[in-house]
């Protein structure tokens, strides 16, 4: 791969296996953020132009060339690439590229440092939206279950043990109301990512009067971030709060996976995977397994392994940046994408589950399902409940 | 330690290491819900008596007797010991013991399940309360700081390399906006303990009609968990949410004291513990050590190993109650006390640090902190900012 | 708690709430260290006697002295105190209550940095070959079921659905494996414990001319340390082989009590707890609970969590000596004294199976267990595997 | 992405988005697993023809298949697809494309989830041997920087806090021996993949005479894994070893970075970085910065997170093959890539380090350096040791 050479080169030798080491894989993992930085330079260059920084021309130069680029880019003719360092060098690079000297004046008063931060929150701002509305599908696909095959009985668990009649119903509304509450998460997140990192620079603020809340309001963010010493302080903690909220929801359908997984087994025979949603075995011929269930459970385990991930990138360093914040995007796509994912799959799977009436029914006509409600009949005809429970006990062998 | 009779005994032998095992050091735990649990039974009594399911003479001897068990408690006259299995136990036996058969109807319609999540829930409450204070102290700390001694310059970093002018007062209002932004993760966490888990029973309810609103509401709570089956789904869950505000903090306090560890060497020399904040070293005559920073910081981290230990309880399991839940206390217990002494250390060690002026202004009086500015006032006068930046870059050496 | 003054006490005033932050309860988890302490102690005093840097009469008192307080500890008289601030400072104050000034040239070319070192590396040597012995036991304990109950047919399982015959014997001989390989890992992690760290000093050594290999092999050990920065540089790393050698045990511990979980539900109903390994509800009459198998499965899973605990506090920072690392003990300690007792009480359960004869034949005649075998025959008389696989599997439905 | 129906279809419908869920980008993955795969397969056909399972003919068939796609993937003109499911299907196919209905008897005798067992086990074979060089250049390059720079003074810290005279041998020294320390690691992590999987079927055998000691020594393999349930029980162990011992050097490479991160900031100013090791400011045209130090320290925490990753994979799964294990090839391609690229790259980073002679000499006239060594100079004389240390802490201020 050969490298461009970085936009802060002054021309000394630049060791090139340490070059290739600390770009690694970020160039690729930024073709995911062009529209978040073309958007967030749109908005600094009308900053410029509104503090007089650059001229009216040049302004109108710079917004066009950015406008292009972001056409351009959703149509595919351009991306980052291996030779760029990142996403903001690939677009600087392209618009000095396309239109000039004007393109070099695009950077006054500012830094990578802060476009990162900038292009993370305005795309964390989509995968907020995104994910609460896969979660609230979550929801939605429980409820209908519920309505659909919430008559049936079901055994109620207590240590993985029969302990008290229930139902599908209300097993299904709990799971609704697990990721009813999750939902709530994301709107909390938000709120960490609510404010405008552009005009910190890097770090400390740049010795010129930029229209920092006009900015941020151009972006759709209640204000800039204040104090500027703050940008730096918080990196990460907006993408952490998503995560933590993922991990949430995720939780949740590690419940629900687990509960499926075991209540389809034949020995439990509650409730079928309609074959669709079964896979075979290369040796076993009668198999048919419900590896989506496993790879459910397993991805929904993974998302808190993302989080860790991410928090430890965090961990233990003094204020200001450090390049240690590169690590923080791989973990917060592999959160993302794997959630949306589980969650893309969950409505049309819960919607395909095939409840066994008669194995359900079987099951909870076991009589020692009804042990505490004979106890407590006879509470309620005067005996003391501890000793009409030893009664019951005593017969219960 | 020789154990009494679980509750739950019918006569049957019992494996001692078993039980020994499985009871482990849950009863010393168990006396920080003493208050909790009374609280709880106290209310559900007055909501079987409500229901008619005990009588009004039961009730009056049920209601004295807990509420003499309180008073008892709090002049520790009793405490639960070795013997007990748990808080539930210790209270309904020593609630027979003083008065008699009425004592053994207050487990009516109730479970243990429920009643740990009752406890639990209404330590939360407290304990949320007075965290956010705690946050908040940190925050006005580093207010008080910022008034004190903001106008003494700072050099701000990236890389831990100077980078820009900055003050003492951006820096540490960037740490009290962390804080202001931390106090709010309490409010949001207190949402998973604002339901009544009471009536849940094992976790699917109990035959009986107990006035769940009425209990709700008599404890503080906003109403009954519905469905019943949500108790055991979410349990561990408001645990959760209060130690992961709490790792939200420790987050900002791990930066803090990281800050401070650094600014305090010799090698930097911008801050001074005062002598009675260092400790000494029992061999090198000369030294004075920040082991407050420093412990600060170990159990700032430690707070996010609380919270690993607290999830990795509740994942991986399927609906309803199990065993494992008995496991969520030590962590919770860990991370709450952990923070507490941090929390509340912290301001006066803030309060007493001391800011080395001459060094600050020496390493503020460092040319290469305005090279950017020199940039910048280039790109004001019309070169373009990357021309503008090589010129510089060039003379940087 | 009132503090004695502590040993590097100057006469300056000391923050009463700074230094009982910092102390903890570090003097009590000291109290677990005070036999290797004073073992230490008199290691080192002979070799300050033979380099002749205290006299023979020196050398005589404290050896006398030291070996008192060894015997007094034993048998109860004294004990690390709260006032205490950890175990080096309260034998030294003893030694010279004891014997006066004689004891204060103890600590001569010594520091606390690597005594602590030395007594948890005296302490390792004794954990980890108990704890190897207990994972001894609990593989002993599954072959010694294969050999009881292995003739019993049981199901094979992939993805938790039954997929091949197989028996109890090849299910619990894997067992017996896995802790065969995990006994293992004792032997390995008792490298990084296995050189003495005395005549570190504060990790740069000190300027005399101290017996180090005579001093090591006092105390068991291979060599000293070399070079003596990599005492502090190790710190908390052979604490880590250990408790990941438990965690690898733990691992076991969870897949047996998982599958034990599991086997013993009535839907699979493939083995009995005995009634005195079960424990009851409060609620529910009828219940018997494998709360044993629940508690061994967390319990496993939070050595995962001790580690991660203990691994944090080691990381992120340079080399020398931190004070952070009194936080290695607590995770340690955890984890050793939970392995302890989940190892201590396998053996004892895992001999109290009772399997189930009938309901294992039963569930071994389902003729789908033998698709694989009958596809096989084909395949062995020569059709290609795949195409009889295809026959198979269009037959199975 | 168009999927080929997967070896297991027998025609039902299958629903798309399940499929694509599955198998995510495993076939990606997989991609690096074809030499191993084919390997594994080679000697699997040499088995079925010596057990007289196979024709001569079809073993000489399938042989000479098996080269020919070895041949043909490496020098590119093939390789897993997005529509393949796996490696060992990818394989299976081809190889039926090439030579017909002798390929469909390939897979006789044999399960993917042994096949891929296989295929890590080999893969872990030559990365256990390739991070063991790397882990022994690193520590080459600590001792060769002793022998280069040893010369020169450091002082140590403690508490990072000037404490004792050191040396840059002895801080060089401690970093190789945790090199060598690390470096034994691997040898013993390489014990959990000594054994052949093959012949373990779905995990529970297969009835076939196949001649699993013949296959096993074919390919380097110890012996086969016994009992077959053990194949299955131990998935995951054997690279959660290799990562583990990735863990160990990632601990160390963290301390050097962390050195060295502090010990080149103009406040330390001991070591400088080559210019053509730093990068440079998009911003501040005269920062020259240590991205290099950070994103090793990043990484190296990674590792951590890596670990955490694949362990999660494993736990709360009882006996048996589990979908879920598909996911620990992601977490340790991580751990293995990021550790190859940290380790590569330190060497050439060592060798490069510039210290700085006047600085370090310098800070090492520190006349506090030598306090202990004048109380140590009295306690020979004869003087208490803890006397002698408070005289010199009373002149210490």
């Amino acid at each position: 791969m050969s490298h461009e050479r970085p936009i802060w080169d002054r021309g000394e030798a630049i060791d090139a296996a340490m070059l290739a080491f600390t770009v690694g894989d970020d160039w690729k993992i930024d073709q995911r953020f062009v529209e978040h930085d073309l958007r967030g330079s749109i908005a600094h260059a009308a900053g410029l132009a509104r503090a007089g920084l650059i001229t009216r021309e040049d302004h109108a130069a710079i917004a066009r060339g950015l406008e292009e680029l972001l056409a351009e880019h959703r149509r595919g003719a351009w991306n980052v690439e291996p030779g760029d360092e990142d996403v903001h060098s690939a677009v600087e690079r392209r618009l000095i590229a396309k239109i000039g000297d004007a393109g070099k004046r695009l950077h006054t008063g500012r830094s990578r440092n802060e476009q990162i931060a900038v292009d993370v929150a305005l795309w964390l701002r989509d995968a907020l939206s995104s994910s609460k509305q896969l979660v609230e599908g979550a929801r939605g696909a429980c409820e209908a279950l519920a309505q659909r095959a919430g008559h049936l009985p079901l055994p109620g668990y207590t240590h993985l043990r029969r302990a008290m009649p229930s139902s599908v119903r209300d097993w299904a509304l709990a799971h609704a109301r697990a990721f009813e509450l999750d939902a709530a998460e994301f709107a909390h997140a938000a709120r960490r990512a609510s404010e405008c990192p552009l005009g910190s620079g890097a770090g400390y603020g740049v010795p010129l009067e930029l229209p920092r809340e006009f900015v941020a309001r151009e972006l759709g963010f209640d204000a800039p971030v204040e104090p500027v010493t703050h940008v730096q302080h918080a990196r990460g903690r907006a993408e952490l709060a998503y995560v933590s909220a993922l991990e949430q929801a995720a939780l949740d359908v590690e419940k629900l996976s687990s509960d499926l997984w075991l209540y389809s087994t034949s020995e439990f025979g509650f409730v079928k995977l309609p074959t669709a949603f079964t896979t075979g075995s290369s040796l076993m011929p009668h198999k048919r397994n419900p590896d989506v269930l496993e790879l459910l459970r397993a991805h929904a385990r993974q998302v808190t392994s993302d989080r860790t991930a991410l928090l430890d990138v965090l961990r233990a360093l003094p204020s200001g940046y450090h390049r240690d914040f590169q690590l923080i995007k791989p973990p917060l796509l592999r959160a993302h994408d794997r959630a949306g994912a589980m969650l893309t799959l969950l409505p049309s799977l819960i919607g395909a589950l095939e409840f066994d009436e008669a194995a359900l029914r079987a099951a909870c006509d076991d009589p020692k399902l009804r042990a505490t409600e004979r106890a407590l009949e006879k509470a309620k005809s005067g005996v003391p409940f501890r000793d009409a429970y030893r009664e019951e006990s005593a017969g219960a062998g």
